[in-house]
């Protein structure tokens, strides 16, 4: 009946070929005359969902998490990961071929420094790292009396036999009743952000795609079209990417704004560039440092900054933010039948993690306007829920029993991305889970209700998050929020909800609200809604605020809330939202998901007054 | 009755010799080939309170702001000021000889890269600025075409016939009762902090003081011995100070810890190390450029860091936060007699802000333990009280009349500074000014609740100082909060409650507690206490928690309360608090004054409970 087909639960990590690609590596830096080697989880564009023949990482060792670094050396191997994946790497990785180290308690450089010898060499691929994990690098090797060499072919290539080509997704065009702005506009706004340097080279797929009003398909979850552009103060940009990929439309639509070159063309103009002595901006978050160099060594500048782009997409338009309302009605719909399929079904018992999971996609794909999820769900029932970034495999996958079951999930449309997270009970809850659930409720109430001033930074509001669990001495490892995409990345910057947002909230900007509570071994909460930034009238006020707008509209179990945890104030925002949803869904859902919405979004206010009278 | 001695109401400012000053100026850039000069308020230590021979600002321009820079050139002059002075300098300095400008929404970076021509030089004062003042005028030159140039000797000192000699403060110690930690375990801590460098050049005075246990005389409102040291990785420390402000007994026990070196020896000193191509770190905030470039000339390098030192002052040892709850019983029992009085006389209509300064001053007094103000107190009556940073003059005193007076005052004793503001009702408040005061108390109310994990950093705590207002339109534009010292500086590093604060705070830290509210030209609200950082045990809670401390023992005025404005947590804290205020201070105040603190901390539970049946 259900089937998922943008998700695989197939076990990713497999140890077994670790000990001989490590020797097979091995060999080929001995040839080069390399001590070591440095193999980032990256592509060319550090993004998040790679492509697989950048999976370089997980070909090496077997590790298949989303992060991580492995250092190579004659005798010795490390591989670096984060809190998320301490345990998996254990089983997807050889202890026998890779000491595993927590990657920010006890860092690669850290490693390197202690481990490399007096005038050894450590080979890296250029293209892997950013200019600023370089230095980094280069430190470390100098503390060592050793040096970091760039490599001109990654030695992993020429191992890698059976490596996938290039992806070749095809660039479709971001209609303007989505986009909401042409690209003649925005070029416009984004060539006066360049200033100071000459030109500003994009090396973030995200916002090639934003700025030119394509979208692509070379990576899971995220509309991606790979490639580059160069974007002159003046005169006539440049982008690079696979024409293969360019049907007429698209080409056509491209050539209008830009020339187009293919992406090995690349390394030949930035040089160019390089030797008319010009100044250019590189994104500090995603530039190749083979390209700063290369600018460098030809006699120009490389600016390392925030790419400006970068902000401009993250401010949505009137457009944009509608688009978010529909796909978030859409999506709603969706999770509605959904959760009322899984009320009616979890009780029995004979649910697993990844039948949920199954079920939500094929309810998400009952809309034909769904492009994709957003993400891989994170499905965890009972202890499972407890690990924030829990992936199902067919290996974990567990039967769904009277407890906790969390399901964190996203999807793509046209109109918007998605990305939502609820937590409900089968069965009792106990006081415990009831307890923990409502003060991560208090939370999210807390940042859904915030008006703040203009120049309030993610890192403020984080704390409002937070309060309610850090007075009954709870916390939670994660931000409590992320910005996210139009059609494009669930996961976007540069403002966020959490102690590294230092950027101001601005209207237009879309972050997710989820505050959680995880109890190890046991189980965890989750609450998050999508909300966007808008203007606030207060009355009686004397200055400007700000204030979110929640977008995504899915009930919240209230068999996890207690009431007489939450004031009046926080009881009349759940019942408002509550009666939101139900006014915006009933009409979208059939008539079993309807009654069931009703139930689900009954008000608490009378609740609340028995008990306390 | 009364008497200040240790603050002035004079009228500082005086414009009228802002003419003929900046002309000679321009006669001595002339004769140096300058085309203009910068002149800062700032001392060698960029010190808030500055010695009298350092107010070259004030001399040249007549502004006695503390803070501002000029910069003069041959045909033009302008005078820089932030918000707290922009009508001060109005008065204070000839608008005819000086254009007055913003120095934040119009900065003289901007200005110089205007006006300056190329292939002019502008002077500047190497002693009087940091590495990062320089770069920044440095890039404002080259914007121009034009060039920074330092001076051998300030053009001022040769025009300025009668400027004060530097001060010869007695230096004192700092007796281990009052400073909990010795000399050499101070500095053995510090060392570890210096590497990666070869030595620490400690430029600021507050550091020196703390260091070595010693305290000085040399400027108003803050024990500070003006001095440097340098502190190497291995080896002896050596100490500059003026071997007049030594007595036997502070050379000796300086003398068990440190070469001691005559001030002028600093720049050959620093010149050798350079020398020795020695690494030494330098203070980003306070040390002059002169020796940063000293030490890079003579082939060493300048580490420019944040002081190490100043962090480890920041966390009191459990003597010095004895030290400040005796400090504060003993300010809270002067405070209390003086509200009292207040009380009593002001709605007379008699009082005016320079009698409640000297009231509050002689009560002060009372206590032989009373070493100083810890600046000069802020006194306002009616819209007086809306001026955050007001100081008040023969000129601008106001009689005190039907309204809000407010008083933001401190206390130097030698086991603890303080810092304390209280907004008060003169007759019957207005319903507005009791609305506005009761969501500023919300604030502070949820600052000392506060319950937080290690690793929160002010930035954070800020907002919950804000929430209350902000939901009403409402705002403020200062920080919450800054550092206290322990008789030292009412206001230090490195951690504060403000938007800029990303320091983490940490068990033993002190921090002031000031939300308030101002309408312009009508009335203002502040209610200040000192808070401790401290760990804080919750019942049933899963990791560390850290809270605050309340230090600062004083009524806040009921009359100015809104008790339907007030949760059920709120008015316990308020009722808590009052109850320690009345119990602590009861035993150390007069009849009357007990009289009326018994009714001045009354219960609000109660009338609470009789509003809402």
């Amino acid at each position: 009946m259900f089937e998922s087909r943008f998700q695989s639960f197939a076990e990713l990590g497999d140890p077994s070929n670790g000990a001989a690609r490590v020797g097979a590596l091995r060999a080929e830096l001995a040839k080069a005359g390399l001590a070591g080697f440095i193999v980032p989880r990256a592509d060319e564009h550090q993004n998040e969902y790679a492509p697989p023949n950048a999976e370089r990482l997980r070909w090496l060792s077997g590790f298949a998490g989303s992060a991580g670094i492995a250092v190579v050396l004659r005798d010795a191997a490390a591989l670096f990961v984060d809190g998320r994946y301490t345990e998996q790497v254990k089983s997807q990785a050889d202890g026998s071929v890779f000491e595993f180290r927590h990657i920010v308690e006890a860092p690669p450089a850290e490693w390197i420094a202690q481990k490399l010898k007096r005038d050894e060499k450590l080979g890296y691929d250029p293209h892997l790292h950013t200019p600023e994990s370089v230095a980094r690098f280069a430190a470390a090797c100098a503390k060592a009396g050793a040096a970091l060499a760039a490599v001109d072919e990654n030695p992993i290539d020429a191992i890698w036999r059976d490596r996938p080509p290039p992806p070749l997704g095809p660039i479709t065009l971001h209609a303007m009743r989505f986009a909401g702005e042409s690209v003649g506009e925005k070029i416009a706004r984004a060539r006066k952000a360049v200033a100071p340097s000459d030109g500003l080279l994009i090396s973030d797929p995200h916002n090639l795609a934003w700025l030119f009003n394509i979208r692509g398909a070379d990576v899971s979850y995220t509309p991606l079209p790979l490639g580059w552009a160069y974007l002159p103060r003046e005169g006539r940009p440049v982008v690079f990417v696979d024409g293969r990929k360019l049907k007429p439309a698209s080409r056509q639509h491209l050539a209008r704004h830009a020339e187009i070159h293919e992406p090995d063309r690349l390394e030949g103009f930035v040089d160019d560039l390089g030797k008319q002595g010009l100044s250019v901006a590189f994104d500090a978050a995603t530039a190749p440092a083979a390209l700063t160099q290369s600018i460098e060594r030809a006699g120009g500048k490389a600016d390392i900054r925030p790419d400006p782009v970068t902000l401009m997409k993250a401010v949505k338009n009137p457009v944009e933010l509608e688009g978010a309302r529909a796909a978030h009605e859409r999506d709603g719909a969706a999770m509605a039948r959904f959760l009322a399929w899984f009320a009616a079904e979890a009780p029995r018992g004979r649910l697993t993690e990844i039948d949920a999971v199954t079920a939500l996609e094929t309810f998400r794909r009952a809309s034909p306007a769904l492009r994709d999820i957003s993400f891989p769900t994170i499905a965890g029932a009972g202890p499972n829920s407890a690990i924030p970034h829990y992936r199902v495999s067919e290996a974990s996958n567990r039967r769904i029993e009277r407890g906790i079951f969390l399901i964190d999930s996203g999807a793509q449309y046209e109109d918007g991305t998605t990305d939502i997270t609820r937590t409900v009970a089968v069965g009792r809850p106990s006081a415990l889970m009831r307890d923990r659930a409502t003060r991560v409720l208090k939370g999210h109430i807390a940042v859904a209700r915030a008006v703040f001033p203009p120049g309030t930074a993610g890192v403020q509001i984080d704390a409002l998050a937070r309060t309610a669990l850090w007075r009954s001495g709870l916390d939670f490892d994660h931000g409590t929020g992320h910005g996210v995409g139009s059609y494009l990345s669930v996961h976007e910057g540069p403002q966020r909800l959490a102690k590294t947002g230092l950027i101001p909230l601005a209207p237009g900007m879309i972050v997710s609200n989820e505050p959680g509570y995880y109890a190890a071994g046991a189980f965890g909460v989750r609450i998050e809604n999508l909300v966007a930034v808008g203007t606030r009238k207060v009355a009686g006020g004397e200055r400007p605020m700000l204030g979110f707008e929640t977008l995504t509209l899915a009930p919240i179990d209230l068999a996890l809330v207690e009431p007489r945890l939450l004031d009046a104030d926080e009881i009349a925002w759940l019942d408002a939202y509550h009666g939101r949803v139900r006014k915006t869904l009933s009409p979208l859902v059939d008539a079993p998901t309807r009654r069931w919405l009703m139930l689900a979004t009954r008000r608490l206010a009378a609740g609340k007054r028995r008990t306390s009278s």
